[in-house]
């Protein structure tokens, strides 16, 4: 990519204001999942992809929400709110502020339109070295509402609305996407002679290559396949992108090597990677964060977020991995167990029925079942940490902050709560006693008492 | 509804009666499971809609099973069984008596006809306004062995069966579905006329419309979509029906405004209520009898039966949800946790590896990892009460009955056989000791054994 | 099927050596699973319906993995390496010397042509009794790139590879599935006769029909559909048999009268089988080795491999059976509970998280919620027995080996490490002790600790 792209500085604009009134949701379009991340992650992603020197949200309806969300996933991008909100091209021109002192492209974008790929933004910004403005456009056979880009030649002479065309110019297919770049003085200068002259009452970005092209600059389209353009406006379209991303991710995930009996029932989160060789089980769920390295074995009903899965690893069935879940080679997390903000080391063994939680557990270790970390005191957490080639007995509940040693032992049952030096066996439980017949005797009790109830 | 439904007082007769051999089954037909439910269960929802004064059910075949899943259903239902079984005529002529002293409109449906909607027999109910008999056809592209409705502008001549047909009835592709409404008094008349002059030996209630036109009343029919007169024959059929039950469940699920990344691994019952803005995530399963409140979660891999969960909740993942779990709002049931016959209180969070049934659970309590309430002494279930702002630790048995106070803690690993006053820490568990060394001896000498033993 | 198959006795050869360089994968392709299962053993378990005398595999590629999985699926087998490779019929004059001193057909298969029935099998057998050779061909609307088959009449003249092939004989869509039978001796000896002169320098099975007809055999071939002699070569073609296979095997089950409420979200292995009547709810994983009785209720989100579920046992949801689960009529294996290698008796219940592994439950037995047996001592694996109609506590550890007596019952919250008497109360845990107000003042401290950490 690097040697491709242009080697201006570029800054990327995302457009999230909207309301998505469509969506019949209190939460602000940007925010609604696709893959297992916000909408607007999407667009951030693949813009990230060229390494922007700066990135600037417009931000409206849901403002704080939106604001909080991009903090999570891009920290060093500027949200700026737009209002009232007048339009996309308005919305453009409240990045000015963010953007002064830059000089380079800017590739202005949509937090709504989650699949042009960052290949395509790479063209677009190729494109900037012989024209002034670059439109991205798409063909199709139903353009119907969509704006047109009149061409000639290689020049884009203006983008019509439908509502405006004439039915010569409603006859063309080659429509406009929305995603725009050009130079950021001359963006922003234009935008300035953007007028609201319409029905609507606002200013639209579309007006640029027209007035681009009426000063004598250039204007140009490059085109892209019309499923990177897809809009999303409601939760059904909302429904069929995510029906679409999933078959694109399974569909790469085969190709890239990775052994799936079920694919259809393995959700994948945007940045999920897994790696040649490794095995993913029918009924599967990743959120996102997830990395699985080749030859893992990710074992069926289990359910992963922001963790690592290393080498000859075997998650599952049902293990849930939570976030900051570090699970080294050939180490074996079995059903029913829970990690998070846990090391696991090489070889360990977490196999049935436990928590495993700010903690983090040597080399060789077994951890048997009905293990707790008791993290919480009601008040904080604390972190448990046991040794290389420990042995941990089922059911034992480490009271945190604690430490078992390496190879240490620690009985069935007991609840530690000091520290176990290495090689030391910890006991905590009471002594059995069997009391002859009274099983018998309590059980009869019961079963009297039971129909005295009734009688 | 109520204002254009027919004033008059109705009554259901549900066909239930037949053996449903293509089913493959021991089951009778009318208990095979559609959205979680029994198919009759269908019928009976879509008929209440018309808050029937009587509901009569015709059951013969399995009748006491059927009997028994209706009396769960709809406990004011009256069934009635038919025997011998001598075709649909008959069959509906066994409700006289317990349609004794009805005055009003009758209107027959079939426990195997799943997807007739209430809208649809309400608009059949009003067609009894202007005609005496009121039958419920479709159109179809492949009439093939159905019943043809001969019909004279909106006037219903006769129904001929297929095989009965000519050429030029066969040609007719407005079909019969089978339901008909008509007075009481006047279809029990008819249907006394009924003979069963033809080759089965059976009476049919498909003569009725021609024993009524022949005495100078009118009979009509009310058309319907295809797929609202679906019949189930087989267990192939069931499972169409059921993939056309899932759709329409999901799509309006989405046109309700509730979040779903993958609808296709969800599965929705009849009777399944979620809220605008709810969350449903991958692989999650409704069993009848939930509601889930608007802005609630609900987590992959959850299984939910009975129960309800406010507001802010958040289920899953891997939380069981049995009869009777009743979540407060902002309550957390977290991962391989079984709720039944529970009060989980706001803001309560049970958050790993419990077991909690026949419970209260007071408001902002926190239940620590691996908590069981022991509710069956091998006899008896009995009640465990544990007040607000509790705290539960880890592997806390509380042996029922038994009640823990408000703000009051259980020490982690503890036996809670006594009540707990409030604010009071109860503790019962053996104190840690560590013996140093003793892991290593005994592992040596577990391995000494494991050697001489293969030796 | 032992009436129409030849009396003669049958031995298989099938070629496993081939690289599979299109799977993307350091697995050898013959063990890349299908149906939960490794490739070839569903040509083995094919080709064993016939009582093959002899079965020979030849391996070459990744031979060590192949051969192992081999002996592990059928223990009889000869495994014959390949090395080096040069061409079908050089492989499959490897085969000779396993095949010494054997009197009959041998019919040659594929271990990546998985779908090929015993049925077609049979049939190809059959017709040896009237042909030297005998080909498995199909018709395909899409002949290509395979050998086209040469008929004259029921005489097959030759296979013509699609490259050799004259445009009169590319136009022939009857084509070579590359399955063959023959009389032993009479194969190895054309075999002996067969050139390695064409492009590739190898030495090709195809070469048959053509060296027999030239010296007065005769040779035939079959038909069967193409779905039947699909070869896997890709990832992608993978998935797509295993959606074929899921299709047909759902397909069955339905046909068997399984009740399925979401068929698309069960997963079947090859050797699955589950009776009429037995309930299989949504998303559950069958691995291999399942067999499920008629009337068994397997519930959503069940795992099962290598295990027996008797008549009237209800499992899950979310119950692992693994390898040895053993599950007796009437039995109830709960939610989040495991079981390996273990016997339940009849209506015994395990209802709640536990793991029962190494062990055997008597008739009538409940074991309480987060019961655990001990079973691995960090070096070997021991067993627990309990007997009849015992009540194991919630939380118990029984530390393997260990006997808990019929009727007996062990107090919730005990560690069992002696034998507990038939009728007696086991008891293991330190007695309750509440200490008042200190929960509060426990608390008050926490946050005052928490509150200076922050300061």
């Amino acid at each position: 990519m690097s040697e491709t792209a242009s080697p201006r500085p570029v800054a990327l604009i995302v457009l999230a204001a909207g309301q998505g009134t469509r969506m019949n949701s209190d939460l602000p379009k940007p925010l609604h999942k696709l893959g297992g991340m916000p909408l607007i992650a999407h667009a951030l992603f693949a813009g990230a992809a060229l390494e922007p020197a700066r990135i600037v949200v417009i931000t409206g309806h849901g403002a704080a929400a939106v604001e909080a969300a991009v903090d999570d996933l891009m920290p060093f991008a500027i949200c700026v709110r737009q209002d009232p909100q007048l339009g996309t091209g308005h919305a453009v021109l409240q990045a000015a502020g963010a953007l002064a002192g830059f000089e380079g492209d800017v590739l202005v974008m949509y937090a709504d339109t989650p699949f042009v790929r960052a290949e395509t933004l790479a063209a677009m910004q190729a494109a900037r070295t012989t024209h002034d403005i670059v439109v991205l456009g798409f063909d199709t056979a139903d353009p119907d509402r969509y704006g047109r880009l009149i061409l000639n030649g290689d020049s884009l002479e203006r983008i019509v609305e439908a509502k405006d065309a004439t039915s010569e110019e409603l006859a063309v297919t080659t429509c406009n996407s929305g995603l725009l770049a050009a130079d950021a003085q001359v963006l922003m200068r234009l935008l300035a002679r953007v007028t609201n002259d319409n029905a609507a009452g606002e200013y639209y970005l579309t007006d640029l290559p027209g007035l681009a092209t009426a000063e004598g600059l250039s204007a140009t389209a490059i085109l892209c396949p019309e499923r990177e353009t897809l809009g999303i406006n409601s939760r059904a379209e909302l429904a069929a992108a995510e029906t679409a991303f999933q078959s694109a991710r399974r569909a790469e995930m085969i190709e890239t090597g990775v052994a799936m009996q079920a694919p259809d029932t393995v959700i994948f989160a945007l940045d999920t990677w897994v790696g040649r060789d490794a095995e993913v089980d029918p009924h599967v769920v990743f959120g996102p964060g997830v990395t699985v390295e080749s030859g893992a074995h990710i074992r069926a009903f289990s359910h992963l977020e922001g963790c690592h899965v290393s080498a000859g690893a075997v998650i599952g069935p049902y293990a849930r991995l939570r976030p900051g879940a570090e699970i080294g080679n050939d180490a074996r997390i079995g059903n029913f167990v829970e990690v998070k903000e846990a090391l696991i080391g090489e070889g360990a063994k977490v196999n049935h029925l436990s928590y495993i939680g700010d903690a983090e557990i040597g080399e060789g270790t077994n951890v048997g079942a009905g293990t707790i970390t008791c993290n919480y005191d009601g008040v904080m957490k604390h972190r448990t940490t046991i040794g290389r080639h420990a042995f941990i007995g089922s059911d034992t509940m480490l009271v945190a902050p604690v430490t078992v040693g390496d190879r240490a032992m620690t009985a069935s049952g007991s609840v530690i709560t000091e520290n176990v030096p290495d090689g030391a066996l910890a006991l905590g439980r009471a002594k059995q006693v069997n009391k002859p017949g009274l099983a018998v005797r309590l059980m009869e009790r019961l079963r009297a008492i039971k129909v005295s109830r009734k009688g």
